[in-house]
């Protein structure tokens, strides 16, 4: 049987030919490989590894086994930006707006939250009206017009990446550097990219905990977009503490749109700005990260960053007035604010836990399918390395259902530490890789 | 998810509890776990291994989650013989009447045969009218009258193992001397038995391709039977070459009553006699192997064996004329021979293309189901050591079918190897270990 041979041959550390990993990706989308086999590969996958060029082609056969996109009948450079995941994670609603304002075409097919980790599809439908399924006739003419769609994953991209991921979630298969690159790149290469800029996260609220494992990533994520011809940037940032102050969906367009207007938090601020130069650059926009830097800092002062915003609300059904006015964005009824137990420095801040908090709450998805409640979730009053007297405020819980503030208080009172000495936080960027 | 929990524990290379270990079993029968968590965790347990005490408890828990035996008011001990499966294995239907002889009460559920590898209850079903589906009262009062009985599984024994072995049949998991041992002993532990006799294989028609595979396959029987308090002795024997001259079900009925007159091959005499008095010793029969020995030749040579096979053979429905007058089972309508196509001594002879020939010829299955032809079959007519002429019949070919003969012809072509030079044979039992 073709199969079993295929998957005894990567048991036994073998390495697989692009015609066995062919079968392997077609078999997860026809059938004609059982579920037990498709586990038992990820497993062996899992266990003994794939090389660059076994990653590469199970990336190609993954895009190219669905639906591909072109818009080459789009004038300017597409590029788009793809972060690993993370807590408070809204760069995209900052960067989108920002790299668009300079120019570059972003055609954005984002996925939805799970776990801990935060979607921005559905952050982005917080705001009244806004649509992120768009027909591919939409998306182009948005493309053109607007130049920037944030939209979700449309038609039939890579359908063996949906079955391989629902397998994974349930065979503990997940932590694997080959199956996580062709996840995230199987999808990105079918999007017809000119460039991309990836944003690989380590820490406690990221899937990777250290840095070796996000540079080891990092590796592989540019090895398999060289081999696939898909000029690629890495930027490795922290997320041991979440990204800003706000965490839940309405919570994080207000705190994107203040990011726009110049007001907001340093480390969401640094990084959005940077993700857009490098965005700039990939499209071929600037001719130096610093050049394309004060495009950015400058579509920023000038308000043509939030203008933009409005341009991309407005043309996918959204409510544009919300950039002005954010008391017409769902608002939670209550608000709680939790104390510092006893004077010190706040020496950690648990990201994960804060992700899952969130999801207790009501602001993200437990499994596939939950509902989700725009309005709740948290705006941190401090973060890592601040000083609090015992009773200041750290987090105020923006909330709906007192319940769920319950069932999220244990993680929250456990996600932070404070103590008597000053720590000190490393920079938001870690490191910069351009292949 | 519990279940990913323990996938995920032994994925990195933890060792199991006893009540994770139950929830794996439990998941494979009561359908708790999906197919693909059950494979992920056979592929995990193939790469990662089972501790001893690892896996004496998962054939504990298999043997226990389906019906158990007991036949304690059977006077007498019950013991069992199991080989780990060979081509040309005969030796239940010499040492079943032999040690039966002797007064062990052997209550045997066999298997059926799948792949190269014959099964008892094929072979025994070639003999007109014999029924191996014995309720199991009709078990225990062939025990209690008769002394054996040579029967399949009945009853739920073991279902864990038999929904494992499928998905392991088609994950490439077969190779794992953990679940090799568990699915072994799982079902004998359910038998209810006092003691047991191993023939575990090493060779090129056996699982074990080496004797050093076979000792690791032992040492985990002897050490799991061990904790699991069922006296066991392992025979390691030689599986290069097909035991004996016959392979086909029928033709090893034929050369099983041979051997009980005494006119057996010697590889297949030597072997069934030990592990007969095996049997007589376990079963406390006797004081010491060579009183053990003398037992079991005794009742060769008496006729007392070939008595115990008509009565074990009338207890069942079969035809116990048989014995007397072979021309009664099933026969081939043509015998063709092979013959050497030069001069020289038989160097090898490959048991397991031999094997897969007799499936091609209808002598076995190549999937669970197939139905099987009882009359046809190889007799060989020389074995590795011997010298023949260019022309000499090396195997006479028993066949109904002259397509399937020739389907079988290309593989049995390429079973031989004739050269120059003499060859030394080794004995046909390597090591006996006894726990």
């Amino acid at each position: 049987m073709r199969a079993m041979e295929i998957i005894r041959k990567k048991r036994d550390g073998g390495e697989l030919t692009t015609v066995e990993i062919d079968a392997f990706v077609r078999g997860a989308i026809d059938g004609s490989w059982q579920d037990s086999q498709l586990a038992a590969m990820l497993m062996a996958i899992v266990l003994k590894g794939m090389t660059a060029a076994e990653t590469a082609h199970l990336t190609y056969a993954i895009a190219h086994d669905g639906t591909t996109f072109n818009w080459d009948d789009v004038p300017g450079k597409k590029v788009d930006k793809h972060s690993s995941g993370g807590v408070g994670d809204k760069t995209t609603m900052i960067l989108g707006p920002l790299a668009g304002a300079c120019g570059v075409r972003i055609p954005k097919m984002s996925g939805r939250g799970l776990g801990h980790s935060g979607g921005t599809l559905d952050k982005l439908e917080s705001i009244p009206g806004f649509r992120t399924s768009i027909p591919v006739d939409a998306f182009r003419q948005g493309l053109q017009s607007v130049g920037v769609v944030l939209g979700g994953q449309i038609e039939n991209v890579a359908p063996a990446d949906k079955k391989l991921y629902k397998l994974r979630d349930v065979t503990a298969t997940v932590e694997s550097i080959p199956l996580l690159t062709s996840s995230i790149l199987g999808k990105k290469l079918a999007e017809g990219l000119d460039g991309l800029v990836l944003d690989v996260k380590y820490g406690r609220g990221a899937f990777m905990q250290t840095l070796e494992g996000a540079r080891e990533l990092a590796d592989m994520l540019m090895a398999v977009n060289r081999a696939n011809g898909l000029p690629t940037t890495v930027i490795l940032s922290g997320m041991d503490a979440p990204l800003g102050r706000a965490i839940g969906n309405a919570l994080e367009v207000v705190e994107s749109v203040e990011t726009l207007r110049g007001n907001g938090p340093r480390d969401l601020h640094e990084l959005s700005v940077h993700l857009a130069a490098h965005m700039v650059l990939r499209a071929g926009l600037a001719e130096s990260l610093d050049a394309a830097l004060e495009q950015v800092e400058t579509a920023l002062r000038s308000g043509a960053g939030l203008q933009k915003f409005r341009e991309i609300i407005a043309n996918q059904g959204g409510d544009p007035q919300i950039v002005d006015d954010l008391s017409r964005l769902p608002q939670a009824k209550e608000v709680v604010e939790l104390t510092a137990p006893r004077s010190g420095y706040l020496q950690r801040m648990d990201a994960e836990k804060l992700g899952f908090a969130a999801v207790r709450l009501g602001a993200g998805r437990d499994r596939d399918g939950d509902s989700i409640d725009p309005a709740v979730g948290f705006v941190l009053k401090a973060k890592p390395g601040e000083y609090l007297h015992a009773g200041q405020p750290w987090i105020a819980v923006h909330f709906n259902d007192s319940r769920r503030l319950e069932s999220a208080r244990e993680l929250l009172d456990a996600a932070v530490e404070f103590g008597p000495t000053s720590v000190t936080i490393p920079p938001i960027i870690a490191e910069i890789r351009m292949g």
